[in-house]
């Protein structure tokens, strides 16, 4: 009978009694513990060591018994044999990769027996056969050292010095970087903090006085000419507007119903006397509107709106008229309780014929808040989100409001009824008017980006803090170095930066105010970044909610409010599906206008000779191309991203001309072909993202921060062109070895951009006042 | 000088007084109020006028000054231009499609003037040129008829006979059918009516009345053996809560916690002890309690727990030890109102030594409500949804029970601390454990699958009644007879009827109680499905949410609640990631047992025969053929599924092995291959969802029940095709032209599925009174 191996050890197993079959213990204890070996395993293990190991009878029966898949050993024996490798090892080192082998054998070694050579080429063959051999979860076995990290550890620290973090703030933030400093400044104050479950009629009467408080600043008037106490900087609203969505968006909303929507209206469709006065006053909060427009059974269809005014020539008055029930002003917002004024669209009728819709200056309410006679008012109640907000319906029974009510900058009525306007198509008179209105569209674009980066910021700073999962016995991983949780956000992160430079882009142009040409291509280019940046915010949020677990539940953490107020961004200001088919038309039509010809069988044929040249244009080797240098080239991602919308359009083109040459209505051939079109409009925002990237790397930067902006183009493009794969592959600019190698690019730019993280969500420069609450997960 | 046209006209223009350019008013109306033309065009038409009409000089100078493009003519003009032809036209009739040319003639003859050939070949070539010939838009400029349909009408009428419903549905509901009607009728109930803003106190105090409710009526206890007043048949326990998803998702999860999780842990893992004491109380809500696993540092990873209960044999207690803030409980269902016992799941210490995660019963509250000594509760205060459950933390501060509160199933101590179980591997132990609460996940995706189905019913309904654009001067579209509307709801509806299926399998085997083998098939199944049921919900609640626009946002229109409520079920019950992580980790396991090999080298060599052979097995013609029979074909549809699964697996075996090789320790590769992980789990889910059509389809169905059912699983399988298309087309299963083809036949099948789309949402027998309030567009 052999010698116990340790005297002092309480437990009596025969398998712990015999040295020699020490170096099997670890392999024994992991077979049984890993719970996964199936009965035939066992056998076969039992066999190989009886067969092999060269070990006498009684070590055999001793071992073939453990390991007799019809008689287990019980919890408590596993466990003793746990307990006996513990013990032994106790002062062995643990290096990072250790096999159940070397374990054994270290274990033999410890009690002072060098294991022979049959035992130690049994167990490698044992190990490797079992596919256990490069494993090397042996240290797992062994009691954790008392240097080992706690499981969840202090926040990593930022890499990165505040001078880079202030540098990238101000690029981001581009020329209104103080204006922007001092809206940051007033949000983080006491008084404009968060309330906790206020109820809704508290929360509208906050929002009110935190809109004033607005106001206060002058930030209402700054699109307003000087002459009416404005600031005459469109640019400089928009920043404001931009960078309050990083606090409640029911503010937000408040403060762009009041001064974007009402008094933009005012200013943009009215004339000097309306401006007079209205516009102070309107800028100040002194005269709060509503910008009535939408009704009930139309949303996204202006042109069908069914709410008249009707001339009187008699009186010289407008009468408005709500038709029917469909017809009333839904969604009003400032109209449930704080509106005095609204402008509201309507058909306009001149002895009994309709000139289309118009917009007059109706008040609505009395000094003491009550609704004026033949106005209803109702309350929408309750909504998914924006609470804060008072939206409201508005119906109107013969509501006189004199002639000079007419908004008329575009169109007038004299006295007589006689109609004008320096616009003799009604449908380019209608776009006229709406399109003043594309400043809105922007400005939801932008505050969807904030509230993206609000989210973004919240779940990577958890997820640099958070440990989830690791090797067997080691410390858990921080959440963002896993793979999965790098692909949830940092490719929504590099977008978030494109969709930033895209629409700063896109504002400057705006508030340059341009001509014909150019402001149509600003609409379209609104109405495409409008409708993917709210789907965008919609989709992040939820996945930074999700990235955050239940901590991202918590109405404290900020991902609630951000989800539900932002959720109706994708329909206001036009609904996103409806947005993306005008932007298939303009391109379209922009198409048909750089040919240069009228017969649509013309185009057809220039189409045709196009497309063929783009094909030829392609290097067929490109497709083939795989390398990283290659990938990463801005000249190959910006050709490949452009060629897919050209295509995209031209096909589109293609697909109508034919359903329009066999005789079907335009309506319907374009009905026939909704999905292409919402393609190429996307593939279209696509292109400008990009191209928003390309204006933000022009001119002279810091080579550190370029690199981190190189990076993201790198990622947002080829996650692109990843997500677009089948696109690719289908129309042979890719084979498929390439959309494999795009693939493994788009990870390990994740990889690369890792450590970055921090510093690109630091630089949107959000008060901590407004981010969520600091979670908990450290350790005390 | 010619007559004027109409005596009446109180317009003059010489336009209108020279009857030979009558013909081609509309034209003319056309090219300057459609705003679209540019000047080129204007100067193209008027020299070809100019050219080839045979006018004299007095009407080519009448046309060429109105068609000058320095000189437009006024807003004015241009409608006296529209009156004169509507006034001339008033009687004519007015075919779908009659071009610009045609009514430019019908207006001449109108007036009793028969063209000349030379007038009607330059109109018909002008068309041509402009492109407008088969636009057929010439109705348009005419009046609306008296008997024009109105722009909103009345909901279209349900396609269907009562009697087909009810099939639906008794198919859908399956055995307890009758059970499902009886929960129906409760919800539908006054006294279960929703509240409007209760505020978070009362709402919550509203719900565990309601809970009662629920209680009283015996389903809490169905689940429970007969012996403790239950009714023995988890599957009804299930239907039960399947049902009441339809409602208020606060007092789903109420009921989840309380009969679920709370009694069902002490069902589960306690012995007949526990069930006596306890079951009948806890079935009854006689003994509210709380499931207290999830810590704040440790949500999917439940093996890592570090809440201690540690035997103390002097007094043969457990004390029960937060040891840091990161290890309270949280989030815990219950706790922070209404639980009086917890069930807690802690890391069992004996001798100084951990044994890994057990349940043990705590008392949390005195009968008063007060919390025991030794314990802190915390609630967890507002959420994102769910507020009507009380959600708490707890934190133990030397909690003492005593040994008999250890849930001992699985495992026991006896009085001197000595440690016993049936289960010899502590892995094995552990997910035997958590395995009996597969259950919950279940009725989790379940209940997901209910929410969809409450949206889906909403939107489709709205759907079907709102109208939005339409062809120039016609009816406005139903909103579901757009293309993209269909792409937004049917294929949604489509997998949201497979989960159905899927999960109604899986609840049965699971209520079967099944043997170890099939149990880990129920187990991965389930996880699968409640990560991919429960993402969909959210998805497609939000897709519901903006197809019904503004409306959808409405409070009272229930997304938001559907949406907010349903948000955490990625997260609970395992997140979602971590979840396809574990099926696909099970997915290889599966593998390898099938090889019957334990030698890794081995099971790569017949990993990449295998692949060999499944390539060859593929007839390479398949990939070319894209008529709709073969599309349509299941055998194809679920060859392509199942090949696309296995062909996942197989090759994450290699790349995993592959790194295995290199030395890589296996968390870290798979953590490097975790992309492809979750992409092979979302394959083996699409499989069973797949295949859950296939079981519903098997047995005799009425043929217009089967064809339905047919057209979704198509819809289903295709759009999974197209949605993977880049793969089939990387690996050679598709050709180019296939991926197209599948394409237009999901949008095919989509047109097909519209007019059942009614039937298919009412089936789900949704109680009108937990649905949206009706949507207001009707006219009066």
């Amino acid at each position: 009978m052999p010698e116990p191996l340790d005297e002092a050890a309480p437990e009596t197993d025969p398998i712990l009694e015999d040295p020699r079959l020490l170096p099997f213990l670890p392999m024994l204890y992991v077979a049984w513990a890993d719970g996964d070996l199936e009965a035939a395993e066992m056998q076969w293990i039992s066999d190989s060591v009886s067969r092999d190991a060269g070990f006498d009878e009684a070590s055999r029966s001793i071992l073939v018994a453990w390991l007799d898949p019809e008689a287990p050993p019980s919890a408590e024996r596993l466990h003793r044999l746990l307990a006996a490798i513990r013990r032994i090892g106790k002062d062995l080192p643990r290096p990072e990769r250790l096999s159940l082998a070397q374990l054994g054998l270290a274990l033999s070694r410890a009690v002072g027996r060098e294991p022979d050579a049959g035992t130690a080429g049994a167990l490698a063959e044992l190990e490797a056969s079992l596919g256990l051999a490069a494993v090397g979860v042996g240290g797992s076995l062994l009691p954790a050292a008392a240097d080992r990290p706690p499981l969840a550890s202090a926040p990593s620290e930022p890499t990165y010095s505040e001078e880079e973090r202030a540098a990238l703030t101000r690029l981001l933030d581009g020329e209104y970087h103080e204006l922007r400093q001092r809206v940051r400044r007033l949000l983080a104050l006491p008084e404009l903090a968060y309330l906790r479950e206020p109820g809704r009629a508290a929360y509208r009467e906050q929002v009110y006085a935190w809109c004033r408080r607005l106001a206060d600043e002058g930030w209402g008037s700054l699109a307003m000419p000087a002459a009416y106490g404005g600031g005459g900087d469109a640019g400089a609203f928009i920043a404001v507007f931009e960078t309050l969505a990083h606090h409640d968006l029911s503010l937000l909303v408040k403060f762009g119903v009041q001064f974007g929507l009402f008094a933009g209206a005012i200013q943009q469709l009215g004339t000097e006397p309306h401006h007079l006065r209205y516009l102070r006053a309107a800028g100040r909060l002194d005269l709060p509107g509503c910008f009535a427009m939408t009704e009930t059974g139309h949303g996204s269809n202006v042109q069908a709106l069914e709410t008249t005014a009707t001339y009187d020539p008699a009186s010289g008055e407008f009468v408005l008229q709500t038709p029917h029930r469909a017809a009333r002003k839904d969604y009003i917002g400032n109209a449930a309780l704080h509106g005095q004024l609204a402008v509201v669209f309507a058909q306009l009728v001149l002895g009994g014929e309709t000139r289309g819709v118009h917009a007059f200056v109706v008040p609505i309410r009395d000094a003491g808040g009550h609704p004026l006679p033949g106005l209803s008012i109702e309350d929408c109640g309750p909504k998914v989100g924006l609470d804060g907000v008072d939206n409201g319906r508005l119906s109107f029974q013969a509501v006189r409001v004199p002639r000079e009510n007419l908004l008329n900058r575009f169109a007038d009525v004299d006295a007589d009824g006689n109609y004008s306007s320096p616009i003799a198509s009604p449908n380019r008179r209608f776009f006229t008017m709406v399109g003043t209105l594309v400043g809105g569209r922007i400005s939801v674009a932008l505050a969807a980006v904030s509230a993206t980066k609000s989210a973004l910021t919240i779940a990577t700073r958890y997820g640099l803090r958070r440990r989830q999962f690791g090797r067997e016995g080691g410390e858990e991983k921080i959440l963002l170095d896993h793979l999965t949780h790098q692909r949830r956000l940092l490719p929504p992160l590099a977008a978030t930066y494109g969709l930033h430079f895209a629409l700063r882009r896109l504002a400057e142009r705006y508030a340059a105010n341009p001509g014909d040409g150019e402001r149509r291509e600003v609409e379209t280019a609104a109405a495409g970044l409008k409708a993917v940046a709210t789907w965008h915010a919609a989709r992040t949020i939820q996945v930074c909610r999700e990235a955050c677990g239940g901590q991202g539940y918590l109405a404290e953490n900020r991902f609630g409010a951000l989800r539900a107020d932002t959720d109706v961004f994708t329909t206001f200001e036009g609904d996103n599906t409806v947005l993306l088919q005008l932007v298939a038309k303009a391109l379209l039509a922009d198409f048909r206008q750089e040919l240069g010809d009228l017969n649509l069988v013309g185009i057809v044929r220039m189409v045709a000779r196009r497309a063929g040249q783009a094909w030829a244009d392609r290097n067929p080797l490109v497709s083939y191309r795989k390398g990283s240098a290659h990938l990463r080239d801005p000249s190959f991602q910006g050709a490949v991203l452009r060629s897919r919308q050209e295509h995209l359009v031209t096909s589109l083109a293609q697909r109508l001309k034919a359903r329009i040459g066999r005789g079907m209505n335009p309506f319907d051939a374009l009905g026939e072909c909704q999905d292409h079109a919402l393609e190429a409009a996307h593939a279209y925002v696509d292109r400008l993202v990009f191209e928003g990237f390309e204006a933000a790397l022009q001119g002279s930067l810091d080579p550190a921060l370029r690199q981190r902006l190189v990076l993201l183009q790198d990622l947002f493009a080829l996650e692109r062109l990843d997500r677009h794969r089948s696109w690719y592959l289908e129309h042979g600019f890719f084979e498929t070895a390439k959309a494999a190698a795009i693939r493994s690019e788009v990870n390990r730019l994740c990889g690369e951009l890792r450590p970055h993280a921090r510093i690109l969500v630091d630089a949107f420069a959000i008060p901590a006042e407004l981010l969520a609450a600091p979670i908990a997960i450290d350790r005390p």
